[in-house]
Parts: C-alpha cells; structure tokens; sequence
C-alpha cells in the first residue's frame, strides 16, 4: 500500500533536504520519490543526509513539471504553511495521512506534494491539489523545515498504514518479550500481597494494629493502579519475606569476608 | 502548558541537530531546551539550522549529566530505537503527547530525553526514564535524524496540546484535598528513593551488591510507571526505615501486653 503514495518535491534548492526526504521516507517505510526541477541534484550531500537511504535516491524519478509528477495520481495532497486567498479543503496531516489510506485501499494512487524552502508552492500549483495540508505549526514561527514536513506527513501516514495492518504501533517484538513478564496478577493474588503486606507493617511497626487509619488503604490505591505483573509480584512478596525475617532477628549472619 | 515540557538532548555530536531541535521545538510552540554535556555548543552551525530559533538556543541550559537535566521533572520519557532485554513500558509517540499533557494538567513537569545520534541512550539513562518511547519506524531502516525525531515528538505534543485547548483540565473539578495527594513526585526524589530501596534490599540480604541482576532495574520499572505521589513517597521511605531499623536489630522491644 505505501507504494502507492509518491513524495513530490518541487524546485528544491537545498540537495540536504532531498536526502533528508529520502531518509524520512525510508525509515517511515516509503519509496517513490520524485522531484521536480531540482536545483541540484544528483549530489553528495543529498546521499549524506540521506545516511543510507541510497535506493530510494537512486529510484528518484526527475521529471521537469508538476503535471509529470503526478501521472496516474487520482489524489493530490499540496502542503501548504500560510493561509490563501482562495478557501480549500484544508487537512491537518491525520486527516491527510488517513485520506490517502483509504484512497489507496481503494485502488487509487496518492501524491503528496512539498513546495519550494522559502515559497512554498504556488497558486497554480495549489490548485492542482484537491486537499490542501497544514501542520498546525506556530503561528508566529509557521515554517518548518522542508525535510522535517516530509517527516511529519509521511509519520502520519505509517501510523494510518499500521492502523489499516491492525498491527500495533509498539514493535511487536517487545511487546510479546513484554507481556511474558506482563502477565498482570489476580485479584485474589493482590489480596495475599495486601495481607502480607499489613502484617509486615505491623512486624517493623510502622502499622500500629490499634491505630491503621488510611495506611493500607493508601497503599491499595498505589499499588492497585500500578497493574503489578506476576514477576513483580514475586519480588515483593519476596522483599516482605526477607522483611519480616529482619524483624524477628532471623537474618543469617555474615562474615566480615561478606561485608 | 507546553512550557512545562523540556527537550533534553544527551552527549549530541552534530551542532546541526541542536539548531534543528530548536527549530523543530519552536515551530511546535515549546520553549525549554537542555543539553547534557554537548559536543559543540554554542556553534555557528547550531544558529543556522534553527533558522531564527535564535531564542531556544539562547535559552538552552546546558548541564553536565541527565540528572541535572531532570531536576524538578516528575515524568522522564526517553526515547528507544532499540529491543531491549529489559522490557519497559512502551509509547508510540501518540501515547507519549497524551500521556505528557496529562501529567501537566495535574501540576508536573516533563522531560522528554533523546540519546546520542549513532548510539541512542544508555540502558542505565533508559532506566532513569518511567516509559520509553519508539517511532514505529520501517524495521530495516529504523534510525531518524535527531532532529526529525524532536519534531515527530514535539508535532504530537502539540496536537494534544490543540487538542485539549478550551478543555477544562481534569483535575478542575477533583477536590483539592485530592489535589495535595496526588502532587507527582520529581525525577530527583524518585532517584533518592531508589537508592534508599536498594540499600534496604542489600541490608536485608535480599540484594546481593555483587550479583544485582535485574532486580533494580525491575523495582525501577514498577514504581517508575505508577506515578508516585508525594504523599506516597513518604509512605514508602517511611517503610524502609523502619525496615533498616529491624534489620539492625534498632526496633524498640514491646512489652507482652502490647502484643
């Protein structure tokens, strides 16, 4: 599906952010680069920023007008950072990033287009755009940097493609490593830890049986939302065991080798 | 609000980032930079790549370690491109704007801490932080620019922020006796209650200091994601005083009828 959405840069001067564009889009899982008119490039610098994304530059398609950009595009998406003359459906870069998946997903092919560093893209170009895209940037400081916009559309648009996978947004693989040690404990298990907990309380006195006030019930509240894992669970029930043992004087003795 | 959520950069080579950041930070409407022992700062190339974000460089503090940096912080995010052994809470960066609005409605601080470019942070840095924080990039290509990972984190951030604005806070309408309890404890006294907890664990030989493991790291992650509160705090270093005091044999005698 992400093969389907190209990244458009039009009149770019500086090669840097080509190379950033590619990086960006490479680590956001895109491909299709294509530039219109680029100020200079092929070049060094865009294959150093690109810090390793070189198929992507290399499978970069130049072409020399916007209409040659978006050949067999049935969906045109023109960041644009100021406010225009002209009212047009504008999308914030969510709404954008799940337009373009369900245009995708329903055998379309997207473009997202990227103007000029210090102009933008022109009327005419925004008119060929059937959405405008703003990020909602300061209003007093709007104007972010070509390749860094690239990364927060092409963002949005691998947490919509993940979403549409059904695929966590989390690497998955640190979740399974994770729920191993994440299996939450049972109620009933909670309880003991509770009991074990007062009376080990009351060993080292800290809990005066006669007196409780809200003691425990404070520590409920903190333990009970932290959702203790089973793993947990035994740490503590080991701290306490080892506590209690310290306060009937069962600690087996070191040797000073030990201290 | 977004004052109160600093930028922290760790050990950063390239001064191109730091300007980067910058930029990224202000067009974002986030003011607070700091940078742990940076390689090249202040740096010419910092000032052009913030591109008139001169005031977040000349605002930046710059401390010599990460704790310096989280003073007064109640809730660290680090970001983590990497699997790790150690599993610990995860956010997308969605989560981590949703999560950092809401400890600032209830009267945090945030940090949110990035790691060096080529090797990110260290386990023991990751381990000061209560959840990690990964852009689920492209598996085969996962590593961002630094500053164009600022940017995905600041960008969220501040559509949480857009998202919550006019919204009345949650805690307007909680009781203010809630309020006094529920006051998050900062990064600072979290650190003094882990080294407090781990010399009570080594002197009821639950710890042995020459073989930890992980059971640190564990406690760390536990009490790291449930947002300690102050009045908590003292709950729980109360219990560990008392806990050294029975190791030590400290704890006064009670006579038989108060048993």
């Amino acid at each position: 599906m992400l093969d389907k959405i190209r990244v458009v840069l039009v009149n770019t001067s500086h090669p840097g952010n080509i190379g950033g564009t590619a990086r960006a889009m490479k680590n956001m899982g895109l491909s299709r680069l294509v530039l219109v008119d680029p100020m200079d490039f092929p070049s060094g610098e865009a294959r150093a920023r690109a810090s390793g994304a070189d198929d992507i530059l290399d499978a970069a398609v130049v072409v020399p007008t916007l209409e040659d950009a978006l050949v067999g595009c049935s969906l045109v998406l023109g960041t644009s950072a100021r406010d225009r003359r002209i009212p047009w459906p504008l999308l914030d870069p969510r709404e954008c990033a799940t337009t373009s998946l369900e245009h995708v997903q329903q055998g379309g092919e997207v473009a997202l287009v990227f103007g000029r560093e210090y102009a933008g893209l022109t009327n005419e170009e925004l008119q060929r755009c059937q959405f405008h895209v703003h990020i909602p940037a300061n209003p007093d400081f709007s104007s972010l940097n070509l390749a860094t916009a690239v990364q927060v559309l092409v963002y949005e648009v691998r947490m919509a493609w993940l979403a549409v996978q059904g695929q966590p947004t989390k690497q998955e693989k640190v979740e399974s490593t994770a729920m191993l040690n994440s299996v939450p404990v049972t109620s009933d298990e909670l309880e003991r830890f509770y009991a074990h907990l007062e009376s080990t309380l009351v060993d080292i006195q800290f809990l005066d049986p006669q007196k409780p006030r809200h003691l425990m019930s404070r520590l409920r509240r903190l333990y009970g939302r932290s959702g203790v894992s089973k793993l947990e669970m035994n740490i503590l029930r080991g701290i306490l065991t080892e506590t209690q043992k310290a306060a009937r004087g069962e600690l087996s003795k070191r040797s000073d080798e030990d201290v």
